[in-house]
């Protein structure tokens, strides 16, 4: 059995149940929609307790129960050809170097994690036409300056 | 002239100078800081008065001032290979699917625009390391369904 | 089940029954052929009613009618290796940076929206050879100068 | 001297004059703005009262008057990152096979020809906000079936 | 049903009954044998008379026969790394800027069509080895200058 | 000195001189025009006499001389943007199968050389518009069936 | 049946009765064991003779016999990722440069054949570690000067 | 100035003084070797006191030293043609699935940081032949389960 | 039968019986976990005794066990989505240069081993976050200056 | 300084000089010319009596000098388009397979070291057109086996 496999069978009971992805999120709960959908895509993992409640409420198998509790392979093809999902692509692409200048002039020399941070999508609604929000919030990672002499700071020097 | 001649001389500038993305997005104001250095390393464009305000700050020639004030060509190489960048390259290539699925499911067919949209950067202090914040809101664009029939909505049908 | 299997299963049942594309454009109705020919083929939504006509013209089962009602994942690999296809994709390459300096004369920074557009295909008769004619209309999405100062226009300031 | 340098150095003349494309297509006319402009930034060439035109507008050496009446090599790199001239690549990404599918009903084997075809881009004025329009038509030619024998038809057999 | 299944088909069958692709195209007859295989083979239409001929030689179904007159997806991955059409490929790498100033020294700015052409192989004995000798023609399409005056030539200007 | 810059400064005094590439081949001689073009746009080797001759007429050092006598690093970056180049590599993209198939059943296991070849451009007159007319030849070369034992043909076995 | 089942159905059996690849052709024979297993691994073609043999040994099919016999699209996906095979391109990848400029200076312009040419593999023992010898020759095929004047030789000059 | 200019102005200084990169990293101080030479070659930052220590050294100017202050954009090309670079992008690629699953099993789901980490290259003698050892020590981090609710811990559940 | 069908039967039973990879490798035995993790998942070979050991734990068959037994042809697609893998591959693509630097600096011209070199995976405690620490050393492969004369050491000259 | 500088600098010379790489390579002997050819071209290191040898017979400074003395960063574009090198890159696409299954049953897990090896370029003289002759032999390297319980042989165990 392959990921790709429990996707295509979660995806057909979806639709043929009629479900929105708000049920389904809504029933298995415990973390953000992003995670859940994620997840039942194969992209992220389900712990235990909310991949037994997505295996009752799609009756997976136990064998598909654990699938989704494995991390996955993480990914997909780039660059994206869908336009909804390119656009973001170009976000980066367009302003990826204001955003190194600007973070790394206000945290210093690091990153904003992918890996522990959240994403929160909602609707904002405008006269003009609604708007989609996403608030992403990343902790920011200092690059580890080591191999530094008995009593500087773990992270290197302090920026005089 | 190329464009990033320019930017690598505004670079130069700001090397020679010591000052900060701050300072200088400050002294030019007018719009969004992310919007003015992505200007400044030749991803946007500078609306005539600011494009005037950064020659004065930089001591450009009238003719850079008129670069500034063009439409670049825009984009760079993806994957990007720089860490800081990529890290919003992975957010979309592991996360692309779930967006993809909820905001359709809440908007409807069509996508964010990444035309229309704006950013905010800032920083959530936080005790176990302080987090970078993005808020992107853009404006949701559906798809249009062209050649309706008369008298059916723009965007084609209202889904029951 | 997967979005290519049913475009195949459609392919199918056209070639046997010996359909033509506008006999099955015609039967569906309800928006232009490109967009329900893009459908058939995966790469349009159909929205309830058209889906609806569809599934009862192919004889498809519940389940596929739901699927054409779904937003695909949009897009083929590129270059094109289809001489009818690249002929589209080289005049985008050979003439890009013109259509690009002349809109943004025209119509400022922004772009022409690959979303909120239409595309209208016929026959222009010729004693050389007919053409084909091709129109495209696109809303005209201007760049979002966004963090301007309270009072000046929502997309920046006005070019004086 | 590359045709690349060429293009910078009228870049810069028409930055320093302030001059628009409008102003230097009417100045050089002859042809379609689309044409000229594409030929001005190297992708085209310039027929020799053209090339003349364009030499005495922007005080061209003869060496730089005869290049623009040489035919360049065409192309510009692919995926496009500027969000504008990719909004086109994407149009055909998505609606390629629909075309194809279309044309060739419509039609017969064959494809438009990128090179006997004509553009044309006009503003449409619209409440909601004005369109770019853009028309091409391009000749059909049809494939050749070669090597039929003697009394049939050039292009092959006539469909029945 | 796919294109390729019915080339594997077509294949097996060929290999079964121990036929050449000459005995199959002088049974199928019509045109150029280069056209017939390549129909086999999933890059060329066969017109309706030619697809009959091809599945009764086969035994194909009626299916099968009016997929092989339908306008298949046309190309195939490159680079090639089969040598014999490798050989090719690098003709073209190697010598394409020359073909380009020749051709258009002597017929203007223009291409060879891939589309109006024809192609013979066949064999030329030589005592050093016998040769493969290819004759391809094309017909020459002009580049059109479209916009220009009313009472200058179609393709814009006679060069002087 | 590099070979592309010899290739520029070739092309400027063919440009200042006005020079065809008729005049410039029937000046040099020697061998096929495609190979004397090929060779000062960067592509292959003169022998002595011809780059003698070259370096005579436009007035070449005996160190520009030299570079013209070696064998340069061949090849161009694919797929060719061009639209004349481009058609070619179309022809390869999708006839490939095809001339493999009836190349393989008339000559064997092998391949049409691409270093022991010749090619002739020539005119073709017709009503329709005239045609591009290149002959190619290629030694075809058996694939050796190595070590095979004593006694046998050099090449393999006999198909019987 | 496509090539590659064909392979995996050898190897299976290789694999089922323990055989090497030793075993299997000195069982074949007739020709080198590096193209008889790159024949069985779908690279190369068994002439008839060596075709039966193989069939069987193996218990094949007659259409699979005749399979073998048949030309196989030749080459595998590159940059290879296997470690072994990686070596032999970095051999090149590295090496291509002189070994050009030593052939060149010995030979003349042409290339060492890849068509006619053997390859011998064995062991040679010493005491720091066995070594892999390969022993590669080929044919050296000068580039054909074609179009030289009657009385000139057929490859173009002498060089003095 | 660009920071590859720099590199290329150091590595000119290092060559002309004969300095060791041993003699350069004692000298500089404060921080690893792989660190120190990194900046110097164009991928990592110098903190304030770093950058003068070697500005002083190789005699910079002190936009020189600023820029060396600066975070670069990191990394290169891949894959690397260079052997001994190429050879870790092997290990990578072959032993990365065995990683994730060890890693993922020991430590949950989530990553080693390749930011929060730190290397020691070091010599191991072996009387077979002396080895390169290599140290890698990454924080752990565990993917953020977001959106948990509250009370629950901050990467979401504990796996039971 | 494919290396990767057996890689999904073995992940399917190690997910059906619910264990871990380190029971499994305490299972088997006989060399690191790295390698008999990288053979269960296509990558590396085990050697008889293992594959034995391994074909009783899973209840493999025959064919399978003798497969176990086989060198893959090892590899993955690279970049690697995945962000645990990709941390790797950015290590190398941000630290490449410097290690180059420093190990040739230390060993001399040439590589660490990829296929003599052994890795060790550990937990390391922390209070900060527990780190991965892992340990490769690989056997130093000087480059061979082979050709040299008679009496010199066989890897060339001493450096003085 | 940029090594390939330094080789165009080298290539220079030689080509006023009118030397052939013969000469050069006795001139500076000490190893194979291949890797005398390589360093000259950029690809390898010389040594110092080498380095020296070649900076007095092409009168290079102290400074390029060192620089040969300096490994470089090795490798080339691949695929190469140069046909003399596109045959090798060939030979390794269709040969690789067969290659790797023969090296592997004669020696184990392991590959053919591409450092430690040597490469022979000699002409092989034959009535039927001269054949180059390459001789490469290169240390087996087996895969270590690491882990392994003490008392087994350090690349593990025995095949029986």
């Amino acid at each position: 059995m392959k990921r790709e496999q429990l996707t295509e069978k979660i995806l057909d009971i979806k639709r043929e149940k009629g479900w929105t992805w708000k049920y389904i999120t809504d029933e298995i709960g415990g973390m953000s929609p992003v995670l859940v959908v994620g997840a039942l895509l194969g992209q992220m993992k389900l712990v235990k307790p909310l991949a037994k409640a997505a295996a009752e409420l799609f009756g997976l198998s136990e064998q598909e129960e654990r699938m989704l509790n494995e991390v996955p392979y993480r990914g997909m093809p780039m660059p994206p050809t869908d336009p909804l999902i390119y656009r973001f692509y170009e976000m980066v692409m367009v302003n990826g170097p204001a955003w190194k200048a600007l973070i790394e002039e206000e945290f210093g020399d690091g990153i904003m994690s992918a890996i522990d941070f959240d994403i929160d999508i909602s609707r904002q609604e405008n006269p003009k036409g609604d708007r989609v929000k996403m608030t992403f919030t990343g902790k920011f990672l200092p690059y580890k300056y080591y191999g530094a002499e008995q009593g500087t700071p773990e992270y290197g020097f302090k920026e005089a």
